[in-house]
Formats: C-alpha cells, sequence, structure tokens
C-alpha cells in the first residue's frame, strides 16, 4: 500500500554515499586480495556458479524465514535439503559445490549429518565389504544415516558412554540395550525426525570364558533404525527430536534408546578393529587413537568454517559502523558533522581486532587443512606417528579458534548499537547456530586438557634430553626454548618494530608456561585436578602461538600479492599480536619474562596506531572475503550501504504482524480484531 | 503412549540424591540468607503469593511456547498480558504486585511500555493539570502508551533526533514531521501493534522573530497515534511493528513517522519546560539535566534486575554441574567414580565469581535505589545538587552491571556442556532477552563517557584544592587520594589477608586512573575521540570500586545474619574482589601501584582456594535466592535435581515435531507422510 514514507530518503550522507567514498580512499586491491583468500581452492568460482542457481529458487528466499514456528523452520530445513540434492543432480554439482550450496543457504541442513559424520564414519572406519555395500547407498541418498554417540549423561567422556551392544555367540548378533534414561542417545542430528539409518556408537560387550561378559570400550556400528516404507521406528527402538534449543532450529537432533534390538555380526564397523563371529575373539586395533580420526577432520573443518564465520560477522560490523554516523567531534565545534562511529576507538578495538582474527583463523585453517592431508595419507599407508600429535594441536586450535568466532559474533553485533539485536542484523541466526561450536566435538574448556597433556610428554621427553629425536614442531620449539632461552633473566625481543619477534615472543611465553606445567605435574607431582586451569592456559598459549605464526609465515613467504595489499595485512598481522599480548601483560612480564615492562607498557599506544593505520582499509579489507549479500542476510552488512531503506523495507514490507490488528482493550478477550481471542491463543500451548 | 522407557530411571546417583546429598553437606541457614536478601520489602512474600495464582491459569503454562511463531508469539504475549491485568483487578494486586506477576511469566510484555516508561514520564514530566487528566486513563488502561524516542538513524546522540515538532502560532498546535525515512521511530517498545497513545519525542521549533524557526532540542510530547475504536494508525501517521529480533518476541517494538500530524498545544509535557501557546516563547527548566530523571530511573530498575537475572543464570549452572558427572578423578584409580563437574577448578572458575557477583551486584542494587529515591526528593523540593552525580555513577554501573550480568548468563550456559544449548536449560529466551541491555537505556560503551566526563570534572576540581566544598562521595575519595597517597611508591596494603585492603585496592586503582586521564585531558590536552578507551576504562575501574564497597560495607554492617553465614558471605566478597583485581593484575602493579607484586603473583592461588571453600555451600547459595522452578523453566537448574527425567520428559511427551512423520526421500515432494509437501512449505515464504 503506497503511502508518503515511499518518497522519504535517508538523511545525507547516506550508506551508499559513505561506503563509495570508504572505498575510493583505500588503495588496497580487494580482488587480488580475494583471490589470494579464497581463489586457490576455486572456492570464488564455486560461490558464483551456485549463488545464481539459488538465487533463482523462491524456496530459498530468506525474507520471511525469521516469523516460522520451530516445526515449521524444520519443514522448511527438509524441503530445502531435498531441492538442493536434486539442484546437485541436474546441475552436475560435485560434493564441493553441494557443501557450497549447503553454505550459502545457511541453514543448518537435516540432512546435515548424513552428508558428514555418516559417510565419513563409513569411509573411514569401515571395512572394504561394508564400503563397497553401503557407500552407494549413503552417495545415491537411498538411505538416510546419522551418527548417534553422545548420550543424555555424557558427552565429552565418550569412555562413561551406557548404552551396550551385547554380543549373542549363537544368533551372531549384536543386542543393543539402554540400560538407564541417561543411556538414551542424545542431540544426534539428522536423526529424530530425517534418517533411517545411523551410526551407533555403544559399549562393546564379549563373552568371557566364564559366561560373563566384558567390555571392550565405545564401538561404532551402522543399524537401521527406521522401516524404509513407513518411516516409523522399529519395535524395540525409541526416537524422537528432543525439541527446541539455541539455534539449530532447521535440524532434528535426537533421542534415541534401544530394549534389546538385536543387529547382524556386520553392523561392527570393522576396518580396525572386529569380532570373530564364531568364537566372538576381539582383534583390536593396530593404534587405539585411530577412532579419533573422524573427530579430528570434524575439527579441522570447524576451524576453516570459523574463519568464514567471524569474517561475515565483521563484514557486518564494519560496513554498518562506516555507514552509521553519531555525535560530532567533542573537541570540534559544537556543530560538526556527526562522525562515522567506526572512527571512534572504543568501536575500532571491538571490531579491528576481529578483522585480523579472521585472517589469523584463515592461515591456521590452511596449515591445519595440509597437516589433516598428510596425517591422513600416512594413516592409510598405516603409519600413525603423526596422529597423536595433530589430536593434540586440533584440540586445542578447535577450543581457541571456535571460542575466538564465537565471542567475535556476539562482539560485533553488539557494536552495531540497537540495531545489532534487530533482525536486520544478519548475526541472530548467524550467533545462534554458531554458539554451539564451543561444545560439539569436543567442550572448548574439557579437550584443552589433551592438548596439555601432550605438551607436558612432549617437555618432559625434551627435558630428558632426547637429542636428535625430533618428530615434530614442537620437539623443535622446546629444545630450542631449553638450549638456549630457559633462565636468560630478560629477553631482548623487539615486539614494538620487529615482526619476527612478536612470534618468539608468543613462543617463548607458550613453552614458558608447558615449562611450569611440567615443573608442577612432573617435578612436584601436584594433582592433575588442581592444575586444570594451568592446563587450560598452556593450550590456549600454545595455540595462539601457531596461529600468530601461520599468519607471519604467510605474509613472510607471500609471493602473490602486490606489496601496497600486503604491507597493509602487515599491519593486520601486527594488530592481531599484539592485541593478543596485551591482554596477557602480567603473565608475559612476569610468569614468563617473554616481553619487557617497557615494550608492555607502550603496547596499548601502539595497538590505537595499528587501528588507525587500518582504519582506511577496514572496508575494503571486508570486501575482499566477498561474502554475498544472499548469504549476509543483513540490511546493516549489506555491500551497497543501503541500510536504513533496507531496514525499513523489512519492517513496513515484510513483516506478517502488521497485517493484523489488534484489540489492547483487557477487559475484552478479543486479541485480533475480527479474528482470534484468548481462547484460540491458550490451544496453542 | 507407554513404551518401555517409561521404566526407565537414570544412572546412579541421580540427580535428586545428589543435590539433597550437597544440601546436607552445607551448614548454610538458606532461609535466614534468602530472607535477608529478599525479605526486607516483601519480596518474598509477594513472589508467593503472585506464583500460585498464576500456576493455577493454564495461559501461562511454559511448556510449549518455544515452540510458537514470533506472530504467535506475540499474541500469546498479549492474551497474557490481559489476563494479569484481570487478576490484578480480581485479587487486588498493588503494582508492586503487578510487577512480580510480569517478571515470573516472564514474557516481555507487550503492555511493559505502558507500565514503565509511559507512565513514569507522565509522572515526572507532566504538569498538575497533564496529570490530572492523563493518570486516571493510564491507569485504568482505558489507553495504552508507549515511549518513542529512539529513531531509525539515532539511538544514544539524543540531541540527533530528526523529528520535527514546528509549533504553529495560528492554530496553536504542533506539527509533527519526519524529514527523511532515517527520522522515523523505531524500537519503540508496545507502540509496533498494541499501544494507541506514546509519548513522542521530537525537536521542538519555535517561531523566531524573522519569520523563521529555531530548536530548542529534543521534548516530550503526548499524542494519541491510532483511533480508539478501530485501532487503525490516524491519517498523516505511519505505525507498524519492526519485524523478528534477538529476543523480545512478545515485544511489538515499532518504528512510526509522521507526515505534518497536527497536535494540540497540550501535547508538550510541560513540568519543567513550556512554550506560550500566544506567543509562543519558550520557557526552560531550571535544571537542563532534569529530562534525565526517567533515564536514571530505568537504569536503576535495570541494575535491580540484573542481579535477579544471574542468580538465575547461576542457579541453573551451579545446580546443574552438581548433578553432572563426567570422568573419574586422573590420579585416582582407573574405575573410580565419576565426579560431579562442579568439583573441577575449570568448572568453578566460570560459575563461582559470577555466584559472587550476583551479591555484589544485589548490595549496589540497594545503594543505588536509596541514591534514587533520596535525590528523586530533591528534585521535588526544587534541588538538583545530587542529579549530576547520580546521573554519572548510574551511567557507569548500568553499562558495568548489564555487561557483568549479560556475559554471565552465556558463560554459565556454556558450563552446561551440551545440554546448555538445549531448550531445556532454561537459558536460552534469558539469553535472548536480556542481550538488549548492553544496548538499551545508553549504549554500554557510550555512556561510559558521561561517568568519566563526571570523574574528570571531579578530579579538576580536587586538583584546584577545592577543600571543604565535598559534596558527594567523590570528593572525598579523591581529596583522600591527592593528599595521602599520590606519589607513594608502594603500597602496603595486604590484599591477601585484609578485606578492607581489598577495598582500598580499588579504591587506589580507580583514582588513579582518574587522576591519569585528568592529566592526559585537563593538562596536556589530548583529543577526547583519543581518550576513549581510557574513558571507558575509568568508569570501569570507578564502578568496580563502588560494587565492592557496596558489598564490604554491607557485610561489615550487618546484623542480621548468624556468624556461619556471614562468614560464608564473607568468602564470596573475597572471590568477588580477587577474581575481577586478578583481570588488571598489569594496570595493579604498573599503572596504579595499587597492589605489590608478590600479592598479586598470589592471587590466582587465591582465587582458587577461596572456591574451594565456597565449593560446599555454593547450592545452598544459590537456593538462598528462591528462585522459583517455575520462572526458571529448566530441567538443568530445577530444585529437586530431577534432570534427566525433565528432559526425557520435554523431548518424549511435549515436542510437537514428534507428532509428524517426515519423508526424507529427495525424489518425492511429500514432506510430511500424508500431509504437506514443498508447495505447502513454499507458500509460508
Amino acid at each position: 500500500m503506497p503511502d508518503f514514507t515511499d518518497s522519504l530518503l535517508p538523511k545525507q550522507p547516506t550508506g551508499l554515499e559513505a561506503l563509495a567514498h570508504e572505498r575510493r580512499h583505500s588503495n588496497l586491491a580487494i580482488d587480488e586480495l580475494a583471490t589470494h583468500l579464497l581463489g586457490v581452492d576455486g572456492f570464488l568460482a564455486r560461490q558464483s556458479k551456485v549463488l545464481s542457481v539459488l538465487q533463482s529458487e523462491p524456496l530459498f528466499s530468506k525474507s520471511h524465514q525469521q516469523n516460522l514456528s520451530r516445526p515449521d523452520r524444520y519443514k522448511l530445513g527438509l524441503a530445502r535439503g531435498k531441492l538442493l540434492r536434486r539442484l546437485a543432480d541436474k546441475h552436475g554439482w560435485i560434493s564441493e559445490e553441494h557443501e557450497m550450496a549447503e553454505y550459502l543457504v545457511d541453514d543448518v541442513s537435516p540432512y546435515m549429518l548424513h552428508m558428514g559424520m555418516f559417510v565419513t564414519t563409513i569411509r573411514e572406519q569401515a571395512s572394504d565389504a561394508q564400503r563397497a555395500h553401503w557407500l552407494p547407498l549413503i552417495e545415491g541418498w537411498k538411505i538416510i544415516g546419522a551418527y548417534a554417540q553422545t548420550e543424555l549423561g555424557h558427552g565429552s567422556d565418550v569412555r562413561g558412554l551406557e548404552l551396550e551392544a551385547r554380543y549373542d555367540l549363537e544368533t551372531r548378533e549384536f543386542v543393543l540395550r539402554s540400560p538407564t534414561l541417561t543411556a538414551s542417545k542424545w542431540w544426534n542430528g539428522t536423526l529424530g525426525r530425517t534418517a533411517n539409518h545411523a551410526i551407533v556408537v555403544a559399549q562393546l560387550l564379549l563373552p568371557d570364558s566364564q559366561g560373563g561378559y566384558v567390555s571392550y570400550g565405545p564401538h561404532p556400528f551402522i543399524v537401521q533404525v527406521r522401516d524404509m516404507k513407513t518411516h516409523l521406528p522399529f519395535d524395540g527402538v525409541v526416537i524422537g527430536d528432543i525439541g527446541p534449543k539455541y539455534g539449530y532450529a532447521t535440524m532434528d537432533n535426537a533421542y534415541m534408546l534401544f530394549n534389546n534390538f538385536r543387529i547382524p555380526h556386520s553392523a561392527l564397523l570393522s576396518r580396525y578393529s572386529s569380532v570373530d563371529p564364531d568364537t566372538g575373539r576381539y582383534t583390536k586395533p593396530k593404534e587405539s587413537a585411530v577412532v579419533y580420526g573422524t573427530l579430528t577432520f570434524m575439527r579441522s573443518k570447524i576451524i576453516q568454517h570459523a574463519r568464514l564465520v567471524l569474517a561475515r560477522a565483521v563484514t557486518v560490523a564494519v560496513r554498518y559502523t562506516a555507514v552509521r554516523r553519531q555525535f560530532s567531534d567533542r573537541d570540534g565545534p559544537s556543530n560538526g558533522p556527526e562522525l562515522p562511529v567506526l572512527d571512534y576507538p572504543t568501536v575500532q578495538i571491538r571490531i579491528l581486532p576481529l578483522l585480523a582474527t579472521a585472517f589469523a583463523l584463515h592461515y591456521t585453517a590452511l596449515a591445519m587443512q595440509r597437516i589433516y592431508i598428510s596425517t591422513r595419507k600416512e594413516i592409510e599407508a598405516g603409519n600413525f606417528d603423526s596422529l597423536a600429535y595433530m589430536h593434540s594441536m586440533s584440540s586445542g586450535l578447535k577450543s581457541l579458534c571456535t571460542t575466538l568466532a564465537a565471542d567475535g559474533i556476539e562482539t560485533c553485533r553488539r557494536a552495531l548499537g540497537g540495531h545489532g539485536f534487530g533482525g536486520g542484523s544478519g548475526l541472530i541466526q548467524l550467533n545462534s547456530d554458531y554458539l554451539s561450536k564451543p561444545t560439539v566435538e569436543g567442550d572448548n574448556w574439557m579437550i584443552t586438557q589433551q592438548t596439555a597433556a601432550y605438551l607436558i610428554k612432549k617437555m618432559t621427553s625434551a627435558v630428558k634430553g632426547m637429542k636428535g629425536t625430533a618428530v615434530d614442531e614442537i620437539d623443535v620449539q622446546y629444545g630450542t626454548y631449553l638450549s638456549q632461552i630457559h633462565g636468560a633473566s630478560q629477553t631482548s625481543y623487539n615486539i614494538l618494530e620487529q615482526d619476527q619477534d612478536l612470534v618468539r615472543a608468543f613462543q617463548h611465553r607458550a613453552t614458558a608456561l608447558a615449562y611450569n606445567v611440567y615443573e608442577a605435574r612432573v617435578v612436584n607431582k601436584k594433582p592433575w585436578t588442581s592444575l586444570m586451569i594451568e592446563l587450560h592456559k598452556l593450550s590456549k598459549a600454545q595455540s595462539q602461538y601457531i596461529l600468530v605464526t601461520k599468519f607471519h609465515d604467510a605474509l613472510a613467504s607471500n609471493t602473490d600479492l602486490s606489496e601496497g595489499t600486503r604491507n597493509i595485512l602487515w599491519n593486520v598481522f601486527r594488530l592481531f599480536a599484539s592485541y593478543t599480548l596485551e591482554a596477557d601483560r602480567y603473565e608475559l612480564v612476569f610468569t614468563c619474562g617473554a616481553a619487557s615492562r617497557a615494550q608492555l607498557d607502550a603496547l596499548p599506544a601502539r595497538v590505537n596506531e595499528l587501528m588507525a593505520r587500518i582504519r582506511p582499509h577496514a572496508v575494503s579489507l571486508v570486501d575482499a572475503w566477498k561474502i554475498p549479500d544472499y548469504l549476509l542476510d543483513s540490511a546493516l552488512g549489506r555491500y551497497d550501504g543501503r541500510v536504513y531503506e533496507d531496514l525499513f523495507n523489512r519492517a513496513h514490507r515484510f513483516n506478517p504482524l502488521n497485517k493484523l490488528t489488534v484489540n489492547p482493550n483487557y477487559w475484552e478477550d478479543e486479541i485480533i480484531k475480527g479474528g482470534e481471542d484468548i481462547k484460540a491463543i491458550r490451544a496453542k500451548l
């Protein structure tokens, strides 16, 4: 309905003008940087290709989805999941293209676990015969599978899982049994309503010679749980969706219990461990940590994802704070022009370090990916040497990177002022969905113990002087420290002027903390529990060191960027490192002696100076991440800067609530004029 | 439908047993502490009285509301708001009892602004004649009102508001006009759909002698915006709900624009400033800051609310982590019992300082309330001396307290592990709704400038040596510092053993930072903008000092608590102060010299020791806040500890999605077996 607002324009200067101005005044080569970041493996080409397909399908429109109920969001997610698979068939998408489509649509797909953990587990842990049987069914979506490990009573502590798989020698079957309520599977995505199959992780119980049973710990089984025709659960299986959550509205996380449900011997995934069908004898895997392979893969994906998520939040924050003007300079004339809020240091300090963090995560994700691929190859060839290193590093990095991204989204959101709380921010579903990440695939506080335990082991070896046996980077790091640095009273790092010294300070700190923890635990025999906070700090320090190193080394060895752009990135690197150091100044100077007091005193001013240098390029730096408006779904963060037009449009033209005229008189039952009353609302409860 | 799960029990020991055990092993007098905290003004009695009424009304059941769409949540909120008012009439509730009911139902009521800012503004800023006309209509809910200040383009910067109220001498009317799209009112609660009246804040434009207009800044007008019969907006007024947000699903936040809409001269609220109807001459208020009165009142309420919100999150976190068992002691036998996760320092460090923070907020809220009431009385009597002090303190405290509470909820939620992400945590809506608070009534980063500006002014006076003129606590604080402490090379505070010295360290730090900022700004003339991060730190340090002081003084002067309980609270105080200090150790030792290095080195161990002492009383300490299960709406936090039974019950019996059987085959359009297909879903977009 036309009205006088149709002809109103936003106040001058408009967002359109503001962002154009920003882009004109930066010499950063946006496309060059974009290619450097995301061009290498074809990401950008894939994004363009898939995006054009999605945007022509009305089912993928995001304009109204925030108004749907949770059950409707699930149904929409299912419909979109089906359509995406059809489009994949139609356009011959490779799996990376299908993944790209899922990423852009930005639902947590009800088919996610089928495409992820389910098929990955079969590929990695099924025997050749099992692979041959299952993979064609899975890849053709003839069956839909999930991954059921976590239980109502146990998450992180996998050894504590209660579901039992007892081998019945007579029938050559395993009998699945949930002995308690807490043994119920829980949280298992794709399984609540969608899947008909699942990888079920259960305690393997095998008969012993005395007529009893012995537990061999948790093992994965592939189990059909629903009838292919009726889609109802089999007798002896109780399954359902666990209900509304923080985010993940489109995902059907499941509960599942078994009442002596029988599955064939062939259900046990037997690439690494197996049970003799005739004798019930167990063959254990060559390397017990091999079952963590899938988990490590998931973590490597999580870190890759974290950088894009953070880049997205920062894109919104930088663009909107460059558009939004509020207050004039207090020291200027009283009627001076209002400043873009990104000019205020109190806004910069929240956003620009996170902009830098997105780059730090990027280079670490690339390094992680390389390590995962090479380790995976070694494992396939029977060499498990790198597995412990990869697993421990992936734990610490998963913890740090997802915490940085999750906290970063919220910090960006709050930096948007009031509109950050609105549906037009584009950060609400992102935040709600992403807040699962600090917990899934290993709680961020719990798993740092794994990293710390590995580092203590390494430090113990290093102290024992096992020279010449360095198998990974940690051996080198610790060897150098013990032979050259340890005990030196004051370092001479120049963290204000030497980039390499910033890296050294992080290395020094991480190693000194490792030595302190080693001393407390190994020499002084302190209880593990009493050291937990220190262990967490150690893992964090080591992971920060990795982030800084990978960022530094990527720039130092770079050959594809022009000098102007690379110089800006060096400042971004310095900001990330300096800002991260500043938070731990007390520890750096006193606990570790990894920097001098004079330099640490100067660090806040250094951070301010770096932010001022980066500020003119902030919009261009986020442009280089090439997050499409369709993915952002943000009035505040849209590329063209038409923030207020978009906010108003969403409110005035897209909001279904505005079709309803209400009756606010409390003495009358009518709620909607001529429509629903109190009774109608009560019926929905 | 009965099934085998009906007879399953959780693993031993159950949550029921775990919490009973916790309560048996603490000597804290729960009811005594509850009375101390919440008994004084009848809060607990009110809670019991109102709770029993609510629990007998099915409309207030919370079991299914998480599954409703946003439009349905609004309608439910409206229906509940009506019913609450009817119950208030029926039971003769006083306004505190009505407020208690709103608090327990825990919707953000569509009537909230009517009951809050609307009526408060009339009470405080309307003339006697205006009060006499409007208050009976408002109190009888014959009209429903809202408060419309914030605009699409301007929030914090009230002086930048664009809506114009131009006085027409001929007709003796004001003409409301939105000159741009960004001039649209925005965010105004209760106005989107519910209200028919609003306080509208607009730039007052009065004719000058040259035939032009002069702006006298933003002023409040009372405006009828909708027809009382049709409830449709008047011609020349465009209003609507702005759409879905982070939280606040039940609230109809508005946009509103005016197209030369005429309102009578009597619309201007004229208690403090007025316009002569005949000449258009302006009479300015005696004290220009008086318009901030309502804002300060809202902030004082916000701080009172923050303590209850945080207590609620901590209640859930403490109870669930006392129930949840995961891992056995790494240094114990390999089959040792699993420990409650609250025994782990990495869990304690996240929850117990927040438990302590709830108490710190409590005593500060009480002090704030006392100051507000006395200042208000002075203002009514024409004395504005305390207004600036109250306003500046309320800014800093609002910023710090809501940040502590908002971050605290999320920290608690993450400490719950996976179930913290689930609908049974009871923290999802709390978190989503509460995340508005760091922004509303003054953005938490922006408003700290107001506190800092006041402190700089005070320090400037103190340095000038204006002795004997102390009008508030700050004068005393700064005077003492300048005459006794400033320049002393090393303090001798014993923060590890003397409670009073903990307070002194905070005071010393806050004052030293004020002196540094004074020096930078007043002596060295540094630009205001360049100091913004320092200004924020100063406001935070001063506010932390207030929190510590109020907590300390409340215990030191306490007479109603038994010794055992008071001793536990002293440890809670020490934990709050020590934990807060630890985060800023570098600043304390180097920037301020407010503590010695030896003592700061020992602080982490001190924090651990205090947490270990508080741990046995943690469940009793949260019990004392007496948050009813109905308000918590949390399977994890329920009083009896039946966590897993409740989680399962919600999933298996209350989840509407489980009534639907789906069709996951992507080559078929059907989504729900025998029901909806892709086309039906698309129609909802």
